[in-house]
């Protein structure tokens, strides 16, 4: 399982490395463009958002999950990149000093640092628009009916019922702790929503019958909470240095994580119960499945 | 003339009935549902930014648009509310301390002292992210090619390309003042995009024939930049109480606008041209054009 492990990794490194192309020729000044000129700043800012490191993980998983189905590669990197643009914009907002106020995230300056507060808020809005342009504008082998059903999967994924939502019960989350069943509808929604969205992408992009696409939106569930809980235990165990950003954090706004509630113990078995179910959910794809049943592995085991 | 203003008038605010009846029950608890629960406080300040008066000209220029060449009006209505999300949004997150720092909006509190700063910025985000869940989740009479058709039209009027670059160009502009051409561009992109779109964006549902959506979006372009004339001069000659907001404060900021450049009578002259420009482009409609016609009457001189 080392040797998949080892595999695996090469494997989302590469494509990290074909997505961050892809999203550095999007952002740059010769293809962002429009019948208008566009302000330089702010797309230097955009583009300083998104190429900053990161796994990738969440595009990984759209390719993966196309490739599933044997769906167009090309068209998953963009939907891929699309994504990526969505989760960099909610991590410049989250970041912004009336949210969470950090200023480093991957121990880099965070945008409104690194630029100031009104383009940090306009190069997030800025990225969250691209995204359904980038979407929008994919030729080739996407149907324009997927590309009608992405964009509506990925606004619920990302708006008041998704993502943004959970951001929102996160901050609530700091005066009145939530109980159990309130940390895990905040994570299903601020983290789970959009790797649920990542993985039922591949089945969109790919046109599968409709059960392939409710068994990939349910991998993509199981997943998005492992992500959580192991985000939970390193930021329990981790120390800033390897993170790079600031840790125990969540513990000293009193903000409660299952980790608090339950113990360590619980949550490690959590997470096993998790992957068990994640591949239980690929079995019917058999050795297809691998890469997938993988990623679960790694989501649950990460240490950074 | 001013019998078909009166007219006119009557129509702007029955569509405008119809839009807020419309956006009230998609950002109304019941509807603004998913499989997951949203946060009543963050739906509550959605509903607050967008439910907050105005003429709604943007739907009814959609309506309108659509109406034109016979479009579907419950999809025009659809993609109305749609685009005044976006539109609500942009003031929400405009209002912002480190933008414009505004504490009034129409003679209400602006949405982060209603409520609170963080709240104002994820209400934004939701409702830009919302506005395409509307497009996409529109049944019936709209193809999913205009579907992904006005989802691209959208995202470039609003993203860098368009509105939000313009109001990065407006916050840069206080620092040094742009020259005419400078500020005809900040103003196209700012105010200009989403009203251009409007106009376009009628084009799109009917899917009427490219020249037809060349024509509208040149038309929209025509009062988008009367729109921003006669806001200029209603911020030099109205007061506040008119307004519902602060005014003078672009000279008070030291904002160049092409009032201080070239004076009022020069703005009269060339709101005058704009109009018939835009006569001009509706005459291929006949008396089908005149309520566009009157419309592009009715922003070069409107009052507030």
């Amino acid at each position: 399982m080392s040797a998949n492990i080892d595999t695996f990794e090469n494997r989302l490194s590469s494509n990290a490395t074909a997505i961050e192309a892809l999203l550095d020729k999007l952002l740059s000044s010769e293809v962002l463009s429009d019948e208008i000129t566009r302000p330089e700043r702010l797309r230097a800012a955009m583009h300083y958002a998104v190429l900053n490191g990161g796994k990738r993980l969440r595009p990984f998983l759209v390719v993966e999950a196309t490739a599933l189905f044997g769906g167009d590669r090309e068209a998953a990197l963009r939907v891929g990149a699309a994504l990526e643009c969505v989760h960099c914009y909610s991590l410049v907002h989250d970041d912004l000093p009336a949210m969470d106020d950090d200023d480093l995230r991957r121990g880099k300056p965070t945008a409104h640092i690194a630029f100031d507060e009104a383009t940090a808020i306009l190069a997030g809005d800025s990225l969250l628009t691209y995204a359904f342009d980038i979407i929008a504008s994919t030729q080739g082998a996407l149907a324009e009916s997927s590309k009608v059903a992405l964009v509506l999967a990925l606004s619920r994924a990302a708006g008041v019922g998704g993502m943004a939502g959970g951001q929102a019960l996160d901050l609530a989350a700091e005066k009145q702790s939530p109980d159990e069943q309130g940390i895990v509808t905040l994570q299903a929604m601020k983290t789970g929503a959009l790797i649920r969205f990542a993985c039922e992408a591949g089945a969109i992009i790919a046109g599968t019958p409709a059960n392939d696409r409710a068994r990939l939106r349910l991998f993509g569930e199981k997943i998005g909470l492992a992500f959580q809980l192991a985000d939970d235990v390193l930021d329990l165990t981790a120390d800033a240095a390897t993170m790079g950003k600031a840790t125990g954090k969540d513990a000293s706004r009193g903000k409660g994580t299952l980790v608090g509630l339950r113990g360590l113990a619980w949550v490690e078995a959590t997470l096993n119960r998790l992957v068990c179910e994640a591949e239980e959910l690929l079995a019917p794809y058999g050795e297809r499945g691998k890469v997938l049943a993988d990623a679960a592995r790694f989501v649950a085991n990460r240490k950074s």
